[in-house]
């Protein structure tokens, strides 16, 4: 078996003149569209099957998780339960089974995901029930992302938010390397309960998944195991409107020559919303995944 | 002054296990879609740029080595003197204007740009006139890429091919390596120039410039400084239909998240012309450069 720092692959710096002249601001790009299976999530579900004693581990994420845990999983010679919606774009079920886990598709209008979970869970009672963003393998696996950018002496890193299970990742990384890099947390603005909470003092959920385009970050609210870790760490949340989402995976593209999903876009978005915040700093921008429709991604483009 | 291989990004390897599985090959994308400007071409371009003694450079190419000289000549404090049809792409004059470089836009129903580089090189007789492929300061620059290659233990290396100072250089970078690696020239069906060259023994020109997709190959004919470099040491040429550059440049986006230009994406056109040549071999897919305009791009994905 492979250890964890081994398993993944080391993220992708970019510094791209032309972005950085654009903006006049020193931009370092980390992008996770390269990891395995497209996103950061594949630190994450790498740590967590390889360190839980299980060889049959649940999930309900159609997205980018389920990809990592399916594929992670498939090289522990483990078993990944994918819970998906009948209704699912069939590329993410066509990868998710690409990966060979086994498919568990419901009809959301009888049984709610989460449900679905339990009722495996009672049926598996020797299966793994992990979240996609809220466990402590998950932040422990993502801080790999914090230590390969603590020697980079930035001075912000920007990182996009959804359960907070990537921000804390990095923060824990960054933290035990010593490194003084402010964190930012960015958000879309029409799923903003992270930005709340902050405010707030305290975890504030959305009333219901939120329709943003940055479809990573429609989570019900930040996990209770990352909230304290955001609560004294993070700098501050920048909130991002979907139209700035938008224009920043299209300068993704024509600036930098990167493809990413919208929610991996949203720290450049974040520079759309308040360039002047990050001037004279050495700032990088994380950018957690690659994995969209190319239907959606033309209609981006525009 | 950077010497060559401190100004150039080495170039970005990336293994998805997605296009593996696909084919069932063992392959390694080498992409300078992330270089500076780009493309490869910016090796090339720095490398010619900071060699000659000229304080000013003309060339006729509107293309990536347009920007690549452009670029070089920014950062070496030189002068680039770039000769464009007026109906350029506006992206593409923008592109160069922004790299400092002065335009020089004609009327191609008036004068050829050929003539028009003579013109200036009359004007301008300290000027150097630069080839975006027929040069031995090109060739020395790609080098550099068949440096960087020579340690992967690769068994084929597969390359687009114009003008042929791509592969020349690549093949140069690996013989002063000492590495055995088979180069494949990879070349669009449309402007298979190189391809009948390579049969016949001697230099075949197109009749004029092909219309394939993968415009960076619209070239007429080899260069007859890469000429010899080739004919000696290239394994064998594979021609690659529009249509096959066309879904290699959409398995690159939905299998491994790389954005691409056409010309780009004709490595892997070959291997989808002709799978079974490489089956059992360490391959490595040179994706050379990655700029492409977003509704042409849109219009791909399809």
């Amino acid at each position: 078996m492979l250890p964890l720092k081994k398993a993944i692959r080391p993220t992708t710096f970019i510094e791209s003149a032309k972005l950085k002249d654009y903006f006049g601001l020193d931009i370092t790009i980390a992008t996770e569209t390269f990891q395995h299976t497209g996103s950061f999530k594949f630190r994450a579900a790498y740590n967590l099957a390889s360190q839980v004693p299980n060889d049959t581990i649940i999930t309900a994420s159609s997205g980018n998780f389920g990809q990592g845990l399916a594929y992670a999983c498939k090289l522990l010679g483990k078993n990944a339960v994918i819970v998906m919606p009948d209704t699912s774009a069939k590329v993410k079920i066509e990868a998710i089974r690409g990966y060979g886990a086994q498919l568990d598709l419901i009809d959301i209008n009888r049984i709610s995901r989460n449900e679905r979970v339990e009722q495996l869970a009672a049926e598996m009672p020797e299966a793994y029930k992990a979240s996609a963003y809220n466990d402590e393998f998950v932040i422990e696996g993502n801080a790999t992302l914090g230590d390969e950018l603590s020697d980079k002496s930035f001075d912000a890193v920007l990182v996009p938010v959804g359960g907070g299970g990537l921000i804390s990742g990095v923060i824990r990384g960054l933290a035990q390397n010593k490194s003084n890099a402010e964190v930012y947390g960015c958000e879309p603005l029409l799923a903003n309960d992270a930005a709340r909470s902050f405010q707030a003092g305290e975890i504030v959920a959305n009333e219901k998944e939120p329709l943003t385009i940055a479809d990573g970050a429609r989570t019900i609210s930040l996990g209770n195991l990352n909230w304290p870790i955001i609560q004294s760490s993070v700098k501050d949340f920048i909130e991002v409107s979907d139209e700035n989402i938008a224009n920043a995976l299209r300068l993704y593209f024509t600036l930098a020559n990167l493809k990413c999903e919208p929610t991996g876009a949203v720290s450049l978005g974040a520079i759309l919303e308040n360039r002047e915040r990050f001037t004279g700093k050495k700032i990088c921008l994380i950018v957690s995944g690659g994995n969209v429709d190319p239907l959606v991604y033309s209609q981006l483009l525009g």
